[in-house]
């Protein structure tokens, strides 16, 4: 069998945290998501022939472009020399707290390893993202790993890599509302505090821990109500206008519960059904436009698929 | 059906923390533990007749002993105001790590909500009893909760009280290696630090999510390296001579996973059977001994019944 010319992959978006899990929780959306096309081209290395969907922001230079760091680290891993040409179609807002940055790692590293002939298996990939992640935006793996393997994801350890795969509740919705606004990755995690009070990690290690028993149980009432976080939600509420207002409105609407989508401006929740789900995204949406910001609502299923061939 | 004049009642040692989980994981063990007995008595009011095994430690006073504040505050739970005499004995030793005050808390509450006719259901004990914890070692609920429900009791909230039964893995057994010497609770929590790096924050909720999913999974090798924990564990082990080397004796011996018991001194150890746990209490009682303690070793199954009629 001949292998391809030329490959293109999709990676969704992700939500990461989840409430409680800072850095150690991830889970794939349907959509949107990232599409990267990869071709054997003039070596060595890596060039990023075009990249849409961006307005402009991102380099084309495969160093400090995630898919370049992301593909040029998959075939260092797989040892292969060769040249590879990335087009990069970005299917959603930059800076949104959707993993944006790992959609395209995910998505260039997917499609680099299956161009090359599969040498390395999915879960080898996380580690050539992550790489592109402690560029821009840094060494967290929550983000990559949901969406590389899908559905809903623990990092236990970066060092060594330590993946866990969580059972997702039958039937469990998320709803994704994004502001239009940027926040910058760095800034948000700017605002994070150094150091925290002995009584906050007492209940975040409590909450992650009782969010984990109800995706294994089913209860979503326990899901809903593990999903507050005394740590990096309060200290980033105040980046995103009208914060508290918007999760109080899914709240209100009938959500399980709501939190701030990795570093925001995204706010996230998790719904019962899909028909709660789109009364929930009604009263986000406009709880950010009383505050002014026009908002954009995804409602995705909650056990989705990871990178894939497109 | 005339009521019984006195009641005698059971309530187990437990493990608290159990690695990152800091006063929100309990375990109940199958021995030692605490008999109470609980008699009408000349009113109003709680009386402590008698205390004995421990060494005449404790006080009388049944606004001190925490028998007496659970006896106390079950009655006033309960609304009903009759006077009950209390007999306490002791079967472990105080200030161990093993969750003593909790012990005789549960027993009392448990006999005297007996003695009453039941009026208050098991899981309503556990405010009475967090109330003498408060008393004499912080206000956590993980000992408390363990002793008198049984098992692996997450406390995922104590206001308003929330708790979530963990399954334990078929099988499991439990080693606790108690050295000959004293640790006050007090002491114990004083050395830990009031503020935690970030860093030490994601690592614990990493690994407590990863416990908690290894105890619905089953998967064993998964439980133990959840075990480690980057925050109380480090503060306490300068106060237990010899802690490191027992924990690593542990390990080299076979255990799952080992850490601090509760408060200390007791170390314990979670292992695959009785056979891998009775090499690993012969490793860490030599461990405690080439340290210069003697120990005594318990080994339980880890999935054991909590307060009962004794």
């Amino acid at each position: 069998m001949s292998r391809p010319a030329e490959i293109t992959a999709f990676a969704p978006a992700t939500v990461a945290n989840l409430g409680p899990g800072l850095d150690v929780l991830g889970l794939a959306l349907a959509a949107p998501g990232d599409r990267v096309t990869a071709r054997y081209a003039e070596g060595p290395g890596v060039t990023i022939a075009k990249v849409t969907g961006d307005g402009g922001a991102l380099p084309l230079d495969p160093a400090t472009n995630t898919a370049g760091i992301a593909a040029t680290a998959t075939l260092a891993r797989a040892g292969i020399a060769t040249g590879v040409s990335l087009t990069l179609i970005k299917g959603m807002p930059i800076g949104s707290g959707l993993g944006s940055s790992a959609a395209s790692a995910a998505a260039a590293a997917y499609a680099v390893n299956l161009l090359i002939g599969s040498p390395l298996r999915k879960v080898e990939l996380v580690g050539p993202c992550l790489e592109a992640e402690a560029a821009v935006s840094g060494r967290h793996a929550d983000n990559v790993a949901a969406a590389l393997l899908g559905g809903l994801i623990l990092v236990r350890s970066i060092d060594p890599l330590d993946l866990v795969r969580l059972p997702v509740p039958d039937g469990l919705v998320v709803v994704v509302v994004t502001p239009k606004m940027e926040l910058s990755t760095r800034a948000a995690r700017a605002a994070l505090p150094k150091d925290v009070p002995l009584g906050s990690l007492v209940r975040n290690t409590a909450q992650i821990a009782a969010f984990v028993s109800a995706c294994y149980s089913g209860d979503l009432a326990l899901l809903g109500r593990s999903m507050t976080d005394a740590v990096a939600t309060p200290a980033r509420t105040p980046l995103i206008p009208g914060c508290a207002e918007v999760i109080e409105a899914a709240l209100d609407a009938g959500a399980l519960g709501s939190s701030i989508s990795g570093a925001g401006p995204s706010i996230f929740a998790l719904c019962r059904s899909e028909r709660s789900a789109a009364e929930v995204a009604a009263g986000m949406v406009a709880a950010f436009a009383a505050n002014g910001l026009s908002a954009d609502a995804v409602v995705s299923p909650a056990d989705c698929p990871g990178a894939r061939r497109a």
